[in-house]
């Protein structure tokens, strides 16, 4: 059973304002809630089925909190999710400043004002894939808390450190001339596969439809952009497919670098 | 103003089974409209505001029906989506069949069970970037016309050719020992980076939960990772990221080759 203010406290969550209002957030699904628990999240709110409840004892021995017992009908009447889950949980927000001096040696992402919740879970956790442990977003950026991001990043919320700040804020760590390095993704920039890529650096991805703001232009050490095929007639991609192949390819450079 | 049997049949479209039986689908938005009327796909409905309408008139020249100007709460009450677009289409699915001798001189994905309509979408987006203009999915994977699938694509949709067909019809058009190749994706697979790709192939992308089906394994000639950065824990990165960087590094091979 879940209390009447459990309930709503869980609904409020569908909206950022309470979501940073109470520094919580909701995660649905086995797979995300898992993952959550197991990294050591702490939940505030537990509602499972009582054969999930049964078989993840041992995930529910350290957290403080009760777990709720919800038949179908119960979860479905709380779930925002399409098909209601087997578990969902409340958790407590990660909270952590940007440690400059790690951020300055390694290579993180900076995103600017990307709208879709899916596409920002996507590439946290492609970050986390390529070993980014951070991401820098302007206060525009879709919330990494929002249910859908959450879902999106199966887990890797808890293990790469998602800042929002201003984009000056964070690019004035980064002078010219560099290394490190600020990147950026532009339909005019160098092909990627031409451009001297240093592990050291920030990548700078724009957002869906404007890409990076002119604001911008003179923070971006290195201008690169990914080649399409000839004869393809697009100008763009999907910024997390974007993200992936440039991730990847400063990844594979380095491993060329540390293998000979 | 639309009439009740054309509202019907716009909802009646969100269902697989309707864009079966009609060999109909359904796109909102601009973009997505737009991109699709200026590649030629035949509307049978075209529902707009007054400003779009009178804005777009050049795109409407050549379509056979009648557009139907709608207000914004006309609008809302037929729109699937959470935010009503100035313009919604629907159009005839285009009709082909696999050339297989042009698809055996290139390279083409094959989907196993993608379940994911915006997943694949955005596969049929990508595929466009790298010059892939032939993708085969299992009858199990999601509907290609599926509305937010269309909304991913971007018009892509009618440039690069989705065929459903089991596997094994597919993958018996590419005999051992090849080439052209049958490359798959396996988190125990050779490293991306390390395998000989040929442009000549077919890329199979299994599952987002299960990967490729043991049943498919002896079809496969070589099998392919992504390597993750040391000390990632993930094990698995979505299908669309995936096949993104397995695409571009078939692409950057090729363009080295060429290129000297």
């Amino acid at each position: 059973m879940l209390s009447k203010n459990k309930q709503k406290l869980i609904r409020s969550l569908q909206q950022k304002k309470y979501r940073d209002r109470y520094s919580l957030f909701l995660a649905e699904g086995r797979k995300i809630v898992e993952e959550l628990l197991q990294e050591g999240a702490e939940a505030c709110i537990l509602a499972g089925t009582e054969k999930w409840i049964r078989e993840h004892s041992h995930l529910l021995s350290d957290i403080k909190v009760t777990p709720d017992l919800l038949g179908e009908k119960e979860m479905k009447s709380v779930s925002l999710m399409s098909t209601p889950q087997e578990v969902l949980a409340v958790f407590r927000k990660p909270d952590y400043s940007p440690a400059w001096e790690t951020v300055e040696q390694s290579l993180s992402l900076a995103l600017e004002n990307i709208q879709d919740p899916g596409n920002l879970g996507t590439i946290i956790r492609l970050a986390e894939w390529f070993g980014i442990y951070d991401i820098f977003c302007t206060p525009g950026t879709a919330d990494a808390y929002n249910p859908k991001a959450v879902q999106a990043t199966m887990g890797s919320l808890f293990r790469v450190r998602v800042h929002y700040l201003p984009m000056e804020e964070v690019l004035e760590r980064f002078p010219p001339p560099g290394p490190p390095h600020v990147y950026g993704t532009f339909p005019d920039g160098d092909c990627l596969y031409d451009t001297p890529l240093n592990y050291r650096g920030i990548i700078v991805m724009g957002n869906e439809g404007a890409g990076i703001s002119p604001a911008l232009l003179p923070r971006i050490h290195r201008k690169i952009s990914i080649p399409s095929h000839p004869g393809s007639g697009l100008d763009s991609l999907n910024v997390a497919v974007s993200a992936a192949v440039v991730c990847a390819e400063f990844r594979r450079r380095q491993r060329k670098v540390n293998h000979g």
